[in-house]
């Protein structure tokens, strides 16, 4: 099967993990616009590219990709999230995403706040409603006879609660959060030429992170060493790196029919990016290639079929909108 | 001991919970200002009722406090978290909180979004690093000797998912979150008279849920039955309604001064509250009393010494500011 066929079908099946997981308007009692404001947002499209690589990492890691649903779910709902809070007045203030209004334009500011806070927490809610509470129903993952049956289930139950602990930490103040604070912080301060450890910095946690989390966690759900699960958290870093700079890259060589959104947004401001951290273009395109193959290089060394996320991560790197 | 004594010195030691498990500034790196602006309003003062109440759950339900608080300290986050975004100026922009300006006067409005974004999802960061990610280490926990060892330490594991899933379904939007949402939209609406099942769902949710989880949290810890659990989450539930009945009493009969927060807002806003709602103070006091009579009779059932939680309870629903 060629990659692009391939591709179009693992995202329509992680697409539908995503939509099975969210609940109906109806469920939500008098708070149905709250739920319309959340729908709005997960479900307006978008590449899937978190859950897809949560996919692939179970693929690689002898994990069930089935049973890493819930996660796939909630780390899709973490980073619509990001974006709801991101495009807000007092932040970006951004009136369109992926060529839709945003979510503060229909619904309100207090309306996006709070659809925000809400996929935040149900990203939790997802997982933790979406594995059984007791040991008893892993029993039956455990080879039939076997006499260590509830180590094994205790483990996938351990297993669990380290993969959403990696989900916490990546979002969190010491992950997406923290990078998104410093990069809002530099903007408003006026501060507008970082330094590189600074951008450095925002990149990893700002982009970097949520996107090592999924290829983490299907490390932790198959049972990974440490050394695999930071091997993955390094393809990650790399990969944010490569996509971060690409977004730069495209914010000055695209035009707004191609991306969605407003371009030259970094020129006109006068900010600090890699672009001219770099030297121009082609300087950080030279870098986003070194980081795409560093990270396809870190998947030679895993063992398995990697030939789906290695083009995955070269066609995030070197995507042209 | 003196009920006012022992409340002091409870609540001195949930508050030191709390600071434990809240990290110095220096350990976010460049985001320092984000981990500046949670503990702001983290440790703004407040009264840890909901620590509190999950601490006496403890103890009511045989499960050791000590080990509850990663749990206590994470209740009091998504509680902030919950206080940031609601005096913000899109939702109710309040500009004093107990006295002192609210995190948007000091922070921005980004950086107060982004604290109270950060604090709630570091109340899950906070229990899911709280506790071993192994069943090894619980193995202590069984008796001497004991042959169902595993089964005592994959128990506990167990229990501490099913308390982290009650925080996220009383938190999100089933709970506090959707209780919020309609509150705000009625305000924005101009639907200032919603009927009084619509002012329960809001008091229900908003309100109550965060009371309800602590309480349901020490049972679940203890090893408490589903109807040991049912049974406290009521006792939540009439607590909180009796809890914010007090407040819409106290907007008509108190003084900017005592409370800390402007006084006659629902008056001059023509807001539905349940004091117009049940006809004027004084049968909104006999609301009060029977709901705050309901919760102490349901104590009643639980075994064990339960006459400071009826003490904290009855000043918590007849108190004076």
């Amino acid at each position: 099967m060629g990659f692009e066929k391939e591709l179009r079908e693992k995202t329509a099946w992680v697409q539908d993990a995503i939509e099975d997981f969210f609940p109906e308007e109806e469920s939500a009692a008098f708070a149905g616009n709250l739920a319309k404001a959340m729908r709005y947002s997960l479900l307006a499209g978008g590449k899937r590219i978190r859950p897809l690589l949560l996919y692939e990492s179970c693929l690689l890691h002898r994990a069930d990709p089935d049973k890493a649903k819930p996660f796939m779910a909630a780390i899709e709902m973490i980073h619509t999230h990001s974006l709801i809070h991101d495009d807000l007045p007092a932040l970006d203030n951004d009136g369109l995403r992926r060529g839709k209004p945003t979510s503060h334009m229909v619904f309100g500011e207090a309306g996006a706040i709070l659809a925000g806070d809400a996929l935040l927490n149900y990203a939790y809610e997802t997982v933790l409603n979406g594995f059984p509470d007791s040991y008893e129903e892993d029993r039956a993952l455990a080879p039939a006879g076997c006499t260590v049956v509830r180590e094994v289930a205790a483990d996938h139950m351990a297993r669990r609660w380290r993969a959403l602990r990696i989900l916490a930490e990546k979002t969190g103040m010491h992950g997406m959060l923290g990078g998104q604070s410093v990069d809002v912080e530099n903007d408003k301060r006026g501060n507008l030429t970082p330094d590189r450890p600074m951008l450095e910095y925002i990149y990893e946690n700002k982009t970097a992170a949520l996107l090592e989390a999924p290829l983490m966690i299907g490390a932790v759900l198959g049972g990974a060493n440490p050394d695999e699960i930071r091997r993955m958290e390094i393809v990650g870093s790399r990969l944010g790196a490569a996509f971060q700079i690409r977004d730069d890259i495209l914010d000055v060589t695209s035009t707004e029919e191609v991306l969605g959104k407003p371009v030259q947004s970094d020129l006109t401001n006068e900010k600090q990016t890699f672009v001219s951290l770099a030297g121009g273009v082609q300087e950080a395109e030279k870098l986003v290639r070194r980081l795409t193959d560093e990270a396809v290089g870190l998947l030679e060394e895993v063992p398995g079929d990697t030939a789906f996320m290695k083009q995955l991560i070269q066609k995030m790197a070197l995507r042209s909108s």
